[in-house]
């Protein structure tokens, strides 16, 4: 069993870490960059280690978070998401050094990395993928052609991308000739490899993902799906398990899929296979090689803490679930609670929170860093805090989300929790039925008056008077 | 369905009202007193009507309460626990109004808070109550006589006592004879009636409740058991669901006894069996008919609402499930954090709040209604905070609790939280083998030391300057 891991990560997913490592009585360490000094992952740690006056570079420099991991006695290394998750070198050199990385292998990580390596691995274990370039694109005139022959509009994609970047849409030859050098660039720039690859493009498309678990003695359990959706510039907003608007036949379908998709590629620890849904067709999308943002919901569903699974597996313990072990129940929302105005094109608000009370009360959960008082630093992703709900069905866990967003007090900077209040009453959205679509198609949703509760002015200036008198 | 509540109760159980109604769609309304002008109840309810200056007068005045119904046009009172939950009065004026009273009606609440006859009833329905009077004691001579039959120790009880008030234990004659005009005196102030009646004392037993749900249409269900054998001078201290304790047997044995208790009395709405657990044998001890502190735990076991379904079954609904829909997963422990001092014998230790994180990540759950500068008024209960958490199972329940109470930040006042640190760590509690005795049996859990994490420190003064430099 694992005794001390390094969190190569900061924020809410840092303290997902510390919390997981603290149940299981193993030794957490923290590190951080200047801007991070007073992170609540820190505080939280057993031990935490300074790793820059750059708010970055030492989160994103893998030797020197081996160097410290080993250092500081620690045996093992969990990146969290972002960052250097899906780093192969970062899992390499812990290999080359002797810490576990609680993840995949480095070439696993390479090879699902690799966008159209991770097709082929698709196609050669029977797992559906979109029509497209069987490997990389040799130039712009092998892109016209494939397009010609799969029909716009298409998908341009940096081999090496994620996260939704590197990938532009083509709708016609003439367009695809201007976007073409673009998207080279852009990989250059952010992937560092100009290679990318064309896939028909599935125009409003259901975004469906299958969290799945496997241990290093080969065993693999998928822990259904997430239905993520709602989702602006590829980025997810809102995420929600089991989605609702699959069929019991669906969920076995993609859930097999996911598993024998994992299975296929040998991979072991925490992973997620996305899907594209339209009509019937289910498409691989791609396959994300760390623990999710959005892995909470799962947990809600299931019961599964999924943090604690991977430091299982990493430690060479076989699976705890059987398939038919993993039950779920009920639905699950997650909301990222993001610091951006959405009234002013999603523009990141960073700042000071001035107050902060957690929502709480039942099938609530929240995971976040934040508190009264912390400035959120302006170098980081905008995401702040992620409100989860859980309820037996649909509705009520709808109905739930709304009640949590009302009674969480943000105050100090703008967040996307009034959008997604906007979002919870909209009829489509209510009715389970939505896709990709569904958030450029309601712009209007971004319409609402942010007037304060009274009671709430009420209390910051009693709570002004009351700190002005010492009281 | 109703469309209007008012809450008649304060702190975190109004707020937990106010939550239910906010999902239900139904409009609430709160009342507050001088000390709860700034009480989150009072903030986060739609409306809010001041009813005294006197800290406790207007929670207890079920005239003006029914008014204040009245006149805002509420056409429901929740009472939540406490203050007039179990005041058949209430029950009878909202009757007369023409309000709907969100609990059992005035005389099964007369027929239950009467321990008499509440003993006379189980005994007719055939669940079993330990040995002792049919009805009450006529005086000291049948107290002597009846004791001598049934064998000492027995107990004596104010026939309309509750909470664990109004209870002496008596060892011999001569100890009787002692506490008997005690008894008498202690029912006559606190509960207003001299009438007493004996049992057998079960020595060190465990305390196990059954939750039901009964609908205006005679269906009754039970929600599974809590063991709440952790407790202190009869006030319960960490609840946990479902019992760690019981056999498959022991808990359909439970369940059914408290299914057939309610049909016998002709239960409506949420209700709590007690029962005490001695080896093999169980004794109905009481009903209580309301919402109990801790149904939270029931809720996280089976995901069932357990305000709403009140709220629903006031409504006239019929059950939302049958027995068979009833499931429950893992296990749950709720924390009592009470602002007391256990060091100092629980001493209550009421003041500000100078500062309150949340703990949150997967499995935990918060119902409070504190906030950093919050002043906890010494007029109510010393508990201020609930703490729950859930797991798959019972090890890993216990360890989240653990991790849950150092995620804790609550600075300014002294509170149980570090004693129940000392209580999770110890193996006859983590064995789940318990009775009532562990508490009294364990003086040296209150031994720990109250050092404070060098990084709370750093980060105190970290906050402070950061204030000064009004950053």
């Amino acid at each position: 069993m694992l005794k001390k891991i390094l969190i190569a990560n900061r924020g809410e997913i840092a303290l997902r870490i510390v919390r997981a490592c603290a149940e299981m009585n193993i030794r957490s360490v923290a590190i951080y960059t200047d801007p991070d000094r007073y992170g609540l992952h820190v505080k939280r740690a057993d031990e935490a280690y300074f790793i820059g006056d750059d708010p970055l570079a030492g989160y994103l420099d893998p030797r020197r978070i081996v160097n410290m991991a080993v250092e500081t006695g620690c045996d093992a290394i969990h990146p969290g998401y972002g960052f250097l998750s899906e780093n192969a070198e970062l899992a390499r050199i812990c290999a080359e050094r002797g810490i576990v990385f609680i993840g995949p292998s480095a070439d696993v990580i390479s090879r699902m990395g690799d966008k159209t390596e991770a097709r082929s691995s698709m196609i050669a274990a029977g797992v559906p993928v979109t029509p497209g370039t069987e490997g990389n694109l040799s130039g712009l005139d092998e892109a016209v052609e494939v397009a010609a022959e799969i029909g716009y509009p298409v998908m341009l994609k940096a081999t090496s991308g994620g996260g939704g970047r590197g990938i532009r849409r083509c709708d016609s030859e003439a367009d695809l000739r201007q976007q073409y050098p673009r998207v080279i660039s852009e990989a250059t720039k952010a992937f560092g490899s100009a290679e990318v690859f064309m896939e028909k493009c599935i125009v409003n498309p259901k975004h469906i993902e299958v969290q799945v678990l496997a241990d290093s003695q080969g065993n693999v359990v998928h822990l259904f799906e997430r239905d993520c959706s709602i989702q602006r510039r590829n980025q997810k907003l809102i995420e929600i398990a089991p989605s609702p608007q699959l069929t019991p036949e669906q969920r076995a379908y993609v859930g097999d899929l996911a598993v024998r998709a994992a299975k296929a590629v040998g991979y072991e620890n925490a992973g997620t296979v996305e899907f594209l849904l339209a009509g019937n067709e289910v498409y691989f999308m791609e396959m994300n090689t760390r623990v999710q943002v959005e892995h909470t919901i799962t947990e809600q569903i299931t019961g599964v803490d999924i943090v604690r699974e991977q430091i299982l597996i990493a430690s060479g313990r076989p699976l705890s679930y059987r398939q038919e072990d993993i039950q779920y129940r009920g639905y699950a929302l997650q909301f990222r609670i993001n610091a951006e105005d959405p009234k002013n094109d999603f523009l990141p608000s960073f700042g000071r929170i001035t107050r902060y009370y957690a929502p709480g009360g039942p099938g609530v959960r929240t995971d976040t860093a934040i508190y009264t008082g912390y400035t959120i630093p302006p170098y980081f992703d905008s995401m702040c805090l992620k409100l989860i709900v859980w309820s037996l069905n649909w509705e009520d866990a709808m109905d739930r989300g709304m009640r949590a967003l009302e009674d969480m007090r943000l105050q100090g900077i703008k967040t996307t929790a009034p959008y997604y209040k906007e979002i919870l009453q909209h009829p489509q959205f209510r009715s389970g039925e939505f896709d990709t679509s569904f958030v450029p198609e309601h712009p209007e949703l971004l319409n609402y008056s942010e007037k304060r509760h009274p009671s709430e002015v009420a209390l910051a200036i009693a709570a002004a008077i009351a700190a002005y008198a010492g009281l």
